[in-house]
């Protein structure tokens, strides 16, 4: 886009918004980059930046408006058509945006400027990068023409899935399985396929459900339960249920998001019988279950579930990498042919290409050999990231050691503006993510991952957090 | 699931039947498969089956309920706990199921045994493997640790279909390109991101959108134009908007879905002109552009859009394979950082796997050359399709010669019984798409796809269809 002949700089700038705005990208009353973007997108001081914005705002093309920044008014090719406004579309729509700080931190997580002590998700130093290329050429080699897949999805993953998941006791066979692409879509189906508008999720108080918009927009209540050391308890879901009839348990029971907390066998046990007694099925989120330190999890609900309440969802996004989108529900047959047909609907099938080096990965058994490299990795990092966390916010707050997962849920002890703090942190190239994120009354938490930045940032980013903590106490 | 020793066969169906109860595969209330099914499956006599389903009756855990088939009432292990009936959940949920021919082509579709003169993809000969090996590997070569995306998608890719969208005189950038994983979720972002409950898409009639349920679930009104032969007609836009007010237009101009028409240039103009006066915007579907035979077509609505009128959708699902799960927008803006953010929140972006490649296919050039012989294969199938419809259908039907796509959208000239057609050419083992999909109107009409079925099948299932059509009228 930025030429690089000798005209003046101002000008460039200039010729750049003029595309943008001819060429329809930046329609009439949306707002510019702001200056401070613009000087430094094209290396130059502000004033050279504000020098084009007044011959464009002199030729009518763009207002500046007080309180909201430089707006587009007119476009030059067409100074007398009418221009339609997206901005009232933009605005429509059943699903409501993101909170602009999740968008916000969702933008930076791909910059990597920043250290991100926020992002769930493995540092690349953990990526299989040569299993992961045999893998795919192997794939390739052996590649039939593929097409749109059955509704289910690819039927060898689904074999691979299902054997899978049987070590873990949960016996499901291929038919039960549905491939979605991520644990996301799986709770995206569940809310456009499976919940009424008006009915209740039961949840973990605070939960990654929080975190999305999706249940909320489609008319979904969230009750959230008090999170106690060994998970949920069984007599607050009796008591909430009472009030809640068309009510669904989500529960992510293993290094639970953002707690880490892990749900004991007992409690297990008792939530099971509880949800089977007063008819409660359940989503059991588990895509954190492979990642334990000292011992494995207790198994999944699903195992103990002998009347089909449990929705059991995994993914390869913890355990592998997100970027293959790839993960699975296991449920009763006539559950997984609706969100099936759902799925059907509104994507046509996740990537053929995906499900088949997920596939492979599963049936060369280099899968469970590179889960068990990462669970020495993480335990690494996490014990790395506890001395850290020790050294520099001992009296300032509090935290538990997890047992396995990607986060240490830090509670500031005293109340201090987790705004200034998130702001001030992102200044310093510092990405946070704060707690009421995951629940208002966890606003004074940070959920801290240590899986993803380097040992060197992580120790960088904690030490300028304490510092930050201590300015703003 | 099947053993293969010497216990009786009736007993291997019942034990069958017992394990998906007991793991709350078929929970109680759920249909078991018929009779027919089981006989099929297992390779035995009706009788063997009735045997088995007696004992099981005689158990308890099954229940014969006439007109319905036969039910599970019960579970082994679980006689006393009360089980859970996910039926409910099964029907609530925003989105209606789809209707069951729908559901059940999209299951036969991936049957071998059929002849499918239905599916919307290109049959596996034109399928570029050995290029696909390439790309795979050599995108596997270089690859890099890879995870969740950026919200709009892999820049490389963004990068590579606005340089293939400026080829088309569409000059985008790539921070207006979405990716998204296939067209149909574009239109399923749009659905959920920019339409208000209430509001209205303008669409040809019929159209590729009424077989789908995501608009109508999502409470907007779909209102059909007559679909003239060189497409819309400015003034029935204008027309039909003076009562709409909150009205987006929905197109798909080349080689539209079902009835093929090519849009003219004249029309085009004159879409666009009364858009832009009456603030209509438009989607323009365009996956079908490339796919043409003597000429290529008009350029699209989106290269005369000097406001930002126009959203529009591309994929590579009918040219090159619908497996990798790769489309795009192109749209101002603000519409694509919204629609980008509704996309992190459903899944959190496409496969980077099949990012990569699909960025690999435009970088080499490989895919401009593999279009090229697409147009020619499939100008050769269309030949020979319209050849052997005039051979079987002269004096049953009327159609037009389509100018591209895959499609012939042929008018039956005696009203007979769709669904009787339907049902006996899927006993004849053929699949047809009864044109009621695509508008109520359409009820005398069937979609024919020359792209997927192989010249013998193209040839056995035309001439079966004349028979059936005959031996109907
Ligand atoms: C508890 C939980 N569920 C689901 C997801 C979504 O994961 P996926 O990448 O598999 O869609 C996340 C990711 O952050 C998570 O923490
Ligand atoms: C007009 C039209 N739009 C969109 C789609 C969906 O295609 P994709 O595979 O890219 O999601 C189809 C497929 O049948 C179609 O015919």
């Amino acid at each position: 886009m930025l030429s690089k002949t000798s005209i003046p700089k101002y000008e460039k700038i200039m010729r750049y918004i003029k595309e943008k705005i001819s060429n329809g990208e930046w329609p009439i009353g949306s707002k510019i980059p702001s200056q401070r973007q613009l000087a430094k997108e094209f290396n130059v001081n502000r004033s050279t930046v504000i020098t084009a914005l007044e011959e464009l705002i002199a030729d009518g093309l763009l207002e500046a408006q007080t309180g909201v920044g430089t707006i587009v008014t007119n476009n030059t090719w067409n100074l007398l058509s009418s221009s339609l406004n997206w901005n009232t579309h933009v605005e429509a729509g059943m699903l409501k945006q993101s909170r602009s700080t999740v968008q916000e931190i969702n933008n930076s997580e791909s910059q990597q400027q920043f250290i991100q002590l926020s992002k769930g998700e493995l540092s690349s130093d953990m990526f299989p990068l040569q299993k992961m290329k045999d893998i795919i050429n192997k794939v390739s080699n052996h590649i039939t023409p593929f097409g749109y897949e059955e509704p289910r999805g690819y039927l060898p993953l689904r074999k691979a899935v299902s054997a899978y998941l049987h070590k873990m006791n949960v016996n499901v066979s291929p038919s039960s399985i549905l491939i979605v692409s991520g644990a996301l879509q799986a709770l995206q189906l569940v809310s456009i396929g499976l919940l009424q508008k008006g009915s209740t999720i039961l949840l973990e108080k605070p939960s990654y459900l929080y975190s999305l918009r999706i249940f909320q927009s489609a008319g979904i209540n969230l009750t959230g339960m008090p999170l106690a050391h060994e998970g949920l308890l069984a007599q607050h879901l009796e008591h909430v249920k009472k009030k809640r009839k068309e009510a669904v348990l989500y529960t992510n029971p293993c290094f639970h998001n953002p707690t880490g907390t892990l749900m004991s066998e007992k409690r297990r046990k008792s939530i099971i019988e509880t949800c089977t007694k007063h008819q409660i099925p359940i989503i059991e989120d588990d895509i954190y279950r492979e990642l334990w330190f000292e011992k494995a999890p207790p198994l999944p609900l699903k195992s103990l579930d002998q009347t089909g309440h449990v929705l059991y969802v995994g993914s390869l996004s913890k355990t592998l990498t997100p970027g293959l989108r790839i993960g699975w529900i296991a449920a009763p047959e006539p559950v997984i042919n609706r969100l099936a047909d759902i799925k059907m609907q509104i994507d046509y099938g996740s990537s053929s290409l995906s499900q088949r080096v997920a596939a492979e990965w599963f049936q060369s058994g280099l899968y469970v050999e590179h889960v068990k490299k990462v669970r020495e990795n993480l335990l690494e990092r996490k014990n790395v990231a506890l001395k850290l966390i020790k050294q520099h916010l001992e009296g300032l707050a509090t935290w538990e050691e997890p047992q396995g997962g990607f986060f240490i849920w830090i509670h500031l002890l005293s109340p201090i503006s987790m705004k200034s703090l998130y702001a001030r942190a992102r200044t310093q190239g510092i990405i946070l993510n704060p707690g009421h994120i995951y629940h208002e009354q966890s606003s004074r938490y940070i959920r801290l991952s240590y899986a993803y930045a380097s040992m060197q940032d992580l120790e960088i980013g904690i030490r300028k957090l304490g510092l930050l903590i201590r300015s703003l106490s």
